[in-house]
């Protein structure tokens, strides 16, 4: 485990936050998928720090070198490797985070488990900017899965206390959620305009306290066939909780009905079988696409929480591990104030792996060599 | 994947719910840890369905048989292996079930995969019955993690709409949630007598109805080490995640505040750090005891919401696989209106399974040889 | 690791020689493969002790019951498990075989891992009973890859100082090696049978001494597909090691010319290729029919030494570790003078194993869900 | 599987021969491991081609660079990346490789299983140059191991015909063959000076020929603990062979005895336990310090032999694969005749992870948290 994850692709991600680069290797994937490298780069800049109200001003691109594993277009077979260089690389004394570690992030943790040789510049390993190689990998996924006719779309359904709906808008229909999710702005993507303004004007005034926001995030995949998944710990379910778990800040994870299913009887719960033009499918879907672990051909619905950034300017209680004694933390320069936008195509990423990995795996019980 | 689980130990579930016995194996356990049959039998018990208002009746123990990996009380360092032998197997025709898919139920989803291959007894792999082999792995795991102090413990969180803690008392302190719960009735296991009262009392209503119920479970371990976990998908919410989602009937995890998280802001959420007796805690736990995937000392803290039990009295819509066009379903025989109860020890079985696993991890960064 | 193996199928083993019993489950198999039990079993009965003049006399057949996974004969998807229960149970004190290590066993080794908590009965889990779950794994994916053309076939190739090849015949062609391998006596499995009298005279003779022999065996497998196997660690030939090197007294393991292609020029080496009937093939094989980790549609041919049976009736020279002094052991009771005819199905079981895994690796390639 | 190894530290290793580069990450270290850049690099100068009769002319230094893992001398926790940037990148047509496959190279099985996409431009991902990135995973190991004691050292045991040791010496007893292997000329690994000068004329011979030789290698491991590996597939010998037969051109790897161990009697080949300074230590090695695949704490002795490299000058028989018809294929450039010398630290580095990887796993039995 680790930073290594798959079942039958092998995704490995390395990188600190100020090393040399950051990347991923992906093993495993069959040779002769096509890649598009301009349609990476588009997806990978929505993860891409901008000029605007609710991330930090614009760095430097998020752009990939590979390495290994295309050729003239397509796979070829061996492993994919990727790097992104840093430019912004180590360069004052980060010495003080080891002394007092910042709340809410993986300092303290780090010095415990590292025991002190943890790279804390910019958080290391830890850093939020290690689910660019996440998106690099998820990026190629979904662009192979496209092409099996799965697509996969995420939005943001709420920011804090802000409704996800306004009146501009009715609920959409499951099975319409992802042909509409491809159309919506990639900057902030909400699937109502006027709910997206509100959680805006939050987010700006949230950041003018110097404080911080999280949200959640809906994720629809379609085009599934039925048959994906394993009984068990290979359900669908376990294998993207055990991915999105992965992305940093991510505190909870819930399928189609997720919490509601606990507050419902059995019989409205169930989602009912028809057939129509030659396919079973259910009336609702809240089983979020998945029954016993295994995809029924329904849109696979989770969403995820993002606690709010911890990098806040507001003076926080912390202590100093060197004295042992409390002390009083004060972090400077300037921080996304919420990262909730930028963590929708993560979580996208974050699925796309989950999903092609699990349609290797169903390919071995197809049969054929 | 697929039924097993496990980065260093490994942990391989099989059987089918009316097939000669249901069975675990369990590798890379390390040889001297004392196994009480006894106190496994007990915990066991406390999944095996009882003479009450929320379960079926009782038909069998689930009385496990080692084959291996025991000795004089002892592991002995080979792999463990566990049966339990099905008394009350296959013995009518259940071909019904592979026209007629069950709502909420598995039988759709494995049709598909398994190409009418599988076994659709008692809904065969995917039956909840596959917990007891879960539950004694869970179980011997549970133990050794109690001899480094390590302590498990989960309790009835809500039943339905039940509000989960009546006016009889106040929410428990989350550092002493853990102790709390070793003294819970183990038979409906609530924190408020009052409010659990009210849950049966619904359960016994919605069974009256012919329907079922689902609920919300929480968990607490305390006694943990900081720097348990790893980075990324290593994190001890992948790993806690992955398992808890491999539990039939769970559509949601989430960890410390979990959903909260996504509404509160940064200032509230983050958890200040104090030292106390040379110990560095902090005063909140949002968190539920993990930053960046790795545990920081205080209690871990996640949460499983369970489902209604998809096997109602009701007539239910469904399809003919065969014939391709819409049917009604009834389902004979009595059902678990509420399988909440019984999925308490299943949750903190496969939380000890993960942690266990986490402590091996832990172990290779300790040195020595 | 340890007693597990498989990238795509998931094989456990478990057992000790003198438990309640060994067995394995074996997880990743699509569901609707047949499975002939009765064939299963003549498998079996060549590796099973006999009245003969190598092997101790019979005391039990090994005789697997399938607890999981098969269904009117067919495999149904959820994972295989299957136990062969032990009459020779655990009688009488072992506590000498911690104290005295026998020489060529791991009874040292053990004692040193385990801390003296391992089960010394019968070698424990290191006994070369534990061969027969991996027979039982075995046998079901000779079966499978059977009805995919491919054969799987072993022969002794040489006990102790025996020529491999009498003059009563040539050494057989590589590509006509398997289809005779059907043929042969499985009883005592050789190509020639004036050398066959040779070896089994010379096993005669080294048994009326107290001493024991070992010898090489050949395997052939004939009908694979050019394409299975992966570049580097995932090659065949790491693959087939891999297991084999886990079947207990293996010391080598070698694939087509094998230590031959040390001793030749690059010009003698190379299989020169050619076109028959539209197909690919090469004049000699000296590669075993892998190229780059990668079959190439040629015979897979490979070897492994069988050391002698460390079990003989000379006293030997050994240590006690209570007092950590020298000793000199007798060990009493019959043993094998020479199990290489017994194990020869292992071989073939454990080459069965690692290549039914690499055909479900090489479906995720040829694509389709 | 494919290009990744390890069940406790993760190696993957990628890249093509021509590509931008080649290179490897490493996950699952633990962090404060010193790592001596200038000690690596010496390692890797090793495999380095040079200015001799039996390699190609020195293109380029083998120059790593890591991206990620260390920070300041020390492993920092975070997976270690580090590439090898190609300067001899693809320039020319190598569409013809596509078509007559090079006889002995892994031409025509990536042809297969790639269906065209395959790299093949200096034989892509099957390489002798991606066994770099392996030196370089395997040079870290080494270091680490030194810091516990255990020293691996190997050495060429015979080039073709030309005898191993000469009658300048004698063969060396199996405890001083390390300490001794540290002091060998690097350049060409002999222990007989003599023998060693033979083995030259005949490279230099063979090349005039325009033709090529392979050898056999010899590893031994010393300062081992006893108690590293486990039973079965989890063994030292099935660790170190998966990924020993994971480097190019290795058909053949025995341990201890190996093939002689066939060949004698129990009473020849078990060996004796004595006690010696408290230490148990056995008189002979026959089984070269593996035990149940458990080491015992003698040397670990092991064998690879390497083919003679397929690419030589003379004409070959091959094929069209386009027209599928025979013909004839003449290799144009210089060759290494030989890579035996060169395969020297490869095999080295093979060991030193697997070992590593054992060691980690070991940690696990130790206990503590």
């Amino acid at each position: 485990m680790s930073s290594t994850y798959g079942e039958n692709l092998k995704l490995s991600i390395f990188g600190q936050s100020h090393g040399a680069g950051i990347g991923m290797t992906l093993d495993g994937i069959p040779a002769g998928l096509p890649v598009d490298l301009d349609k990476l780069q588009q997806f990978l800049n929505r993860r891409a720090p901008g000029q605007n109200d609710w991330s930090t001003p614009r760095r430097e691109e998020d752009r990939p070198e590979f390495l290994a594993g295309l050729l003239d277009g397509y796979t070829c077979g061996a492993p994919i490797a990727a790097v992104i260089y840093n430019k912004n690389t180590r360069s004052k004394d980060y010495s003080n985070l080891h002394d007092v570690p910042r709340p809410g992030h993986a300092d303290y943790t780090a010095q415990v488990k590292y025991g002190g040789f943890q790279d804390v510049a910019g958080g290391g390993h830890f850093s939020g900017r290690l689910t660019a190689p996440l998106c690099i990998a998820g990026g190629l996924c979904k662009q192979w899965l496209e092409q099996e006719g799965i697509r996969i779309g995420a939005h943001i359904l709420g920011i804090a206390g802000v409704p996800k709906y306004d009146d501009d808008r009715d609920e959409p229909a499951f099975d319409t959620l992802n042909p509409e999710l491809d159309q919506i702005s990639f900057d902030f993507p909400v699937l109502s305009t006027k709910a997206g303004e509100k959680m805006r004007e939050h987010i700006a005034a949230v950041r003018a306290e110097g404080d911080s926001v999280g949200g959640m995030i809906e994720c629809a995949v379609t085009g599934l066939p039925a048959g994906l998944g394993d009984p068990m710990f290979g359900g669908m379910e376990s294998r993207i909780a055990s991915i999105v778990y992965g992305v940093p800040a991510v505190k909870y994870v819930d399928f189609g009905a997720g919490v509601a299913a606990a507050y419902r009887q059995g019989s409205e719960n169930n989602d009912s079988y028809y057939v129509e033009d030659g396919i079973v499918k259910t009336m609702t879907n809240h089983c979020g696409g998945i029954l016993g672990g295994i995809t029924n051909g329904m849109p696979l619905i989770f969403r995820a929480a993002i606690k709010p950034t911890p990098s806040i300017s507001q003076p926080q209680q912390s202590v100093s591990l060197s004295r042992m004694e409390n002390t009083t933390l004060e972090i400077k320069g300037r921080h996304d104030p919420c990262i909730v936008p930028r963590a929708v195509p993560v979580i996208e990423a974050a699925a796309a792996i989950a999903i092609y990995d699990a349609v290797l795996a169903r390919r071995r019980e197809i049969g054929g060599i």
